[in-house]
């Protein structure tokens, strides 16, 4: 009995956090081996629908680059260069979208009917969720955008019906063309259009580190300042730019706080929003809070 | 992190138990130990606030025998008799309700607030919730009443804005007048008219046991068929007639599963909603669905 | 049928009150004389009914002075003083909680019943409805609180669903204490929370009187600026302070007019609200408009 | 004083009578006396007017043969008859829907706003209300309908945002054209399908007469049968005709009473509905229930 | 086939159209040979439910001029002038009435309903709709009132429940008497009111005329500065001076667009609504934009 | 101007069909050239957001055979075969899935919004829209599915919110596997499972022909029995088959009309619905009423 009492104990510190975020949204951005590796990505979907049933409204967004190169390297298609900078061809656009709408983002859907959520997929072109532009670059890189506007409407129709939206980074163009955006970007914006209390970005790395070479070396928090400071500076990995871009900007868009978590440990997300352990790093407007 | 794993670990797996009960009513029968002691009537606070924020519809009915004895005898009230059997006068019932909805209910009610819920105290006699009838008896035992119906407008009222019910055990007479009902009858009763999926009586044994001495001798599920056959033998200890009788009419009613736990753990009903741990005796039409 | 046609008319002469009163919130201060007579506190709960029945939000608050000194001394407690002013230890704001909430709060209740009505009885801490701080004074006068705030949520929640709210004068502590509050004090701030139309006080005297030896000295009507000086003299009797101060506080809060009327008269409160005698003391922000 | 407490006494002995017919619907057939004298129709339309602020929801059915003919012989409209019966021509039924519709109709809606209401005049052509076909009789009368069906739809609507709705006994014929129907008719066919409490019948006599030359012979209560026996006999004058039919079909068709009553009495269908006075005639399925 | 596709074409073609107006209100004042002809006047009743059924919600304002006088002559009622002007008097303004509301009212009503509307004719007396004063001038017209304001909620009632509201040009003066308005400037008043997206005047005319003797003269589109100055000067014929007012009226508050137009072609306001046909004159703040 | 009327006349003949479909679902079987063709698809998509802007509820769903097959081609991925039928090998799954959802999917939902709708692509597997049994045959076909049951939440909460809904035939298997299904057999299951008015699937033939081979020997209309007797007859072209059954389980399933047309004639499922002109063939438990 004693095990069951520490369980209960366990159980019962998670409340104040269930308190805290009853009725608010949080957005997941989903990537890197927690999308990948079998047990991980089941407890990813755990973690999602745990959310939901306590009364959060979590949002999924995700990425994909691997499978993409993967699809196209089957396809035999070449990858496209000007001046020095990868291109997004019509055909690599309809390839990026038919790995992550049709492909990724229905394997989440599954795992989250899985374990009993009720996914339902969007992308950014369904009810014009994520209207994009073409980014504008020195260089013409075909069909990468950036976001416009986002049309939250739909997120609130599902989520008011108990619906969990999964939504892949796929944009619709003025013309209704399809553009390639940024997951993380994509997830930033959301968090900021549907008001979300906290954004959470699953990587592979323990958080940001002070040394990048150094797992040791992890930031716990940063204020807004901290962190644009950092993004300006040279000791952060290429690979986390755009993580630490999302973040920002989600905090400067109103989002309290913005978690760059370590998506190799299971249930990540859940230790982020359940306990009093920090995970990862937070960035906030104002650091001296904590949660 | 090993530790946080386990802990999120044991958070998911009440997951399953927080989806089959979204949306249920579960009536609490509190009283014993539980009540009086100071940390363990802290401990079922939160286990109620827990599952309100986690969909579930909490309703709290609670005991009292040892508090309004107590008082009557700082008041110089004799208990009165006829034909041996004690009887309620109208001084007594004063006194009881003054107890029950005047001191614990309103204790009840604090701990749920100090937790982050919003508990709203009732007596059987506010929107006359529970409009009681005298007992029938050879003697006239005055003021002792059982259940004549329940119109359970208020409890749905309350819990669709958020509000957590207290009920104490004072049932309205005919003419207005109070009546005291037993705190487990009266239980099962509202757990039956809300249509409640469990009715968990928190006491100060371990459950049903075989051999009423012998704590290790629980038993740990009885069919309905069982259960009454248990009443009507002589192997119940007096105590545990009105839990049995509570228990047995409310599945008798519908509700699904009633539990007689030992309230003495801390978080005992937690434990017996959100784990796969047995604790106490389960009542019920189909004992071999778990749960 | 002279006589039922005389009936009619009276009835009619009402209608203009009705139009005015409907859909708006009246706070009954419920005290003295009509609580205490068989008679009057039947004729009140059927004013408050007939207010419910026609579209009026009657909201009631009662006290209970002698009620908690009688129990006090038939359990032997001994009244404490602190430099000559009286003291609520932690005994007596039980005594005092036990025969508001559970003794004269479900009388009110049953009555109210009795008349057709649905009446639900809490106390400022059911809810948190009137949050309480210790009130500040030289000496520690105990559980003696002052309205630090009033969440008037659950008292919108019940009116909304026909339920006639009946609040004991006892506040929720910031520790989940409870503190003995003034019930005129209690009524004005509940009053100004729901944004009442009207505040009602049913005293012992037939309202303010110019000379308090005087029951003919009544005054009819005060402005705001009348009352605050007439508070800060000497003519004012000393039980009348707190009733004044509570129809200034409701009237400097916006509830447009506060009457202390004469509660040893049968229906007072109805004929306050449903004719055009005056009756009793109206203190409103500008007398000139009559109602 | 005592006078007022007199006039408050009579106030709430309205109220179990506000309680019964809470939210009920009541069908006041206007006519007589009461619509043509001038103080007379402006307390009927208080009457409505109170019942609709106590909680009921008046529909005004009104008659007007008398204003028909009255513009018809100021228009020099010679009446037709077949077969010795008097026919309604296109001509004449349009004189008649103008008096009803654009006269009679808007005077009762201004004199009920005038009281404070708010009045919604229609006929049975609008929504559809009345739908109507050609009365059958041996010879061709012209557009004398009845009742075919009701559609309350807009009786809903209005009612459900606060309006009263005053109908004029004009259907709507299969091919939209109008016909005249009798408003007694009219009045029981709208009470059986709003599911009205009571339908009330102003008359210019003091109701169902034993002996119709003496208004001393005031039958007070019929049952079903006995209004049924006293239709098909001798003793009834011809005008009671269409106002008995009218109650005997509304009761047959599940209105639980029926009112013939005295237009002539200022306020009598306030009488009728507000006190234990019996004035005029009821109808009911079962007379022993009094109301 | 090939008709057939050329009227899926044409029906295609009102697709924008309906996006545009879809769940606007438009108010239509209805009159002239539109009113007269028995198939144009069915017409108008099928553009009605046309534009209900595709999801606008059409408010009707009808007149009736000759209809008025015709039957006064048949009364034998003399006109009155005074200083040369017409006056309504008591008389005449009872039989305006009824023509209007009693007669032309519910033909409109029986029209929209032959072809499938659920119409509810109401004058501006019922529920206030529009209240009215008496119109200031040098000479007493008698009951010529000017409209002082609308309260609109009515209109949303119906609307909101899917019914058609058909207005009557007669207004509700302070003392509830009647007063006769001009129906045009009455369909601005409603138009500013309901917040329309357009105000459609059915005329005898194909619009203004730059030279009011010539039909070839059609100034198609004007800004509120061209109208107005229009208005001052002396091309325009007095039959147009108050449409041309009530365009002002409307556009001044807040209405984007007024028509003019020619109610003798068969479906002129599904033709101004649904095609990109301009017809008649449209008035609006800024003529740039098409529609 | 005459043509002006003439194309009035056209929109307004199809006001009976707007109103015999307001407020009901049509689903559309999306497919063929109507989906390949650039203007038609176009087309199409208009005649989708016509159905909608005048109260329809379309339901789209599109098959995609012949895109599957191209982009397996590309994959080199070779056709296996069980008994000479067909498999649906796990890889054949992925890619169709990616085909479907991914890419033809999305195409609709712009095309859709192109024109002004606010469309929501979804699988079966979107919130266990569709779940699926492996199809039972002889040889073991892989990933072929058939419907078990739809559960429509998901298109209720879309349309109640303005949303259209495009579906992707990919079935949710009972592991959360993905399964190809029928697309005709899923739209008639929706079709039922939604209470739609009408299934109209777009094909590339006139319709159901007595002779394959004569395009002239079109069927019209066909009763239930009919139909049935076709399809076990040897008369019915292979390609037709699928698309008779759908069209009979639908009316089966109490759908009134399931219509086959010809998807190659411009706006053909607009002239279906909205004219009076027989299109392709419609089979209908009782073919006596039209429409």
């Amino acid at each position: 009995m004693a095990d069951v009492e520490e369980r209960a104990q366990i159980l019962i510190e998670a409340l104040p956090y269930i308190q805290q975020f009853a009725g608010s949204t949080i957005v997941v951005k989903h990537g890197g081996s927690a999308m990948v590796d079998h047990e991980l990505r089941r407890a990813v979907a755990r973690d999602i629908v745990m959310m939901h049933f306590v009364g959060i409204r979590p949002v999924v967004v995700h990425g994909g680059g691997p499978r993409i190169s993967a699809m196209m390297e089957r396809l035999g298609i070449q990858p496209e260069f000007v001046r020095g900078l990868r291109v997004t061809t019509e055909q690599t656009m309809e390839v990026a979208q038919m790995v992550l709408v049709g492909s990724i983002n229905k394997e989440i859907v599954s795992l989250i009917n899985a374990e009993g959520g009720q996914a339902v997929g969007l992308s950014g072109k369904d009810a014009n969720l994520i209207r994009t532009r073409k980014m504008e670059s020195e260089a013409d890189l075909g069909y990468v955008g950036e976001v416009e506007s986002i049309d939250a409407g739909v997120l609130e129709t599902l989520a008011a019906s108990g619906y969990i939206a999964v939504v892949s980074p796929v944009g619709a163009g003025p013309k209704g063309e399809s553009f390639n955006i940024n997951a993380d970007h994509a997830a930033a914006e959301l968090a900021v259009a549907v008001g979300a209390a906290k954004l959470i970005n699953l990587t592979d790395v323990p958080g940001i580190l002070a040394d990048p070479d150094d797992e040791e070396s992890l930031i716990s928090t940063l204020t807004l300042d901290e962190a644009q400071g950092l993004l300006g500076g040279e000791d952060i990995g290429e690979g986390m730019i755009p993580k630490l871009e999302s973040a920002i900007r989600a905090v400067e868009g109103g989002v309290p706080r913005a978690h760059i978590i370590d998506g190799r440990i299971p249930h990540a997300s859940l230790i982020e929003v359940f306990t009093d352990r920090g995970i990862g790093t937070m960035i906030s407007a104002d650091p001296s809070t904590d949660g």
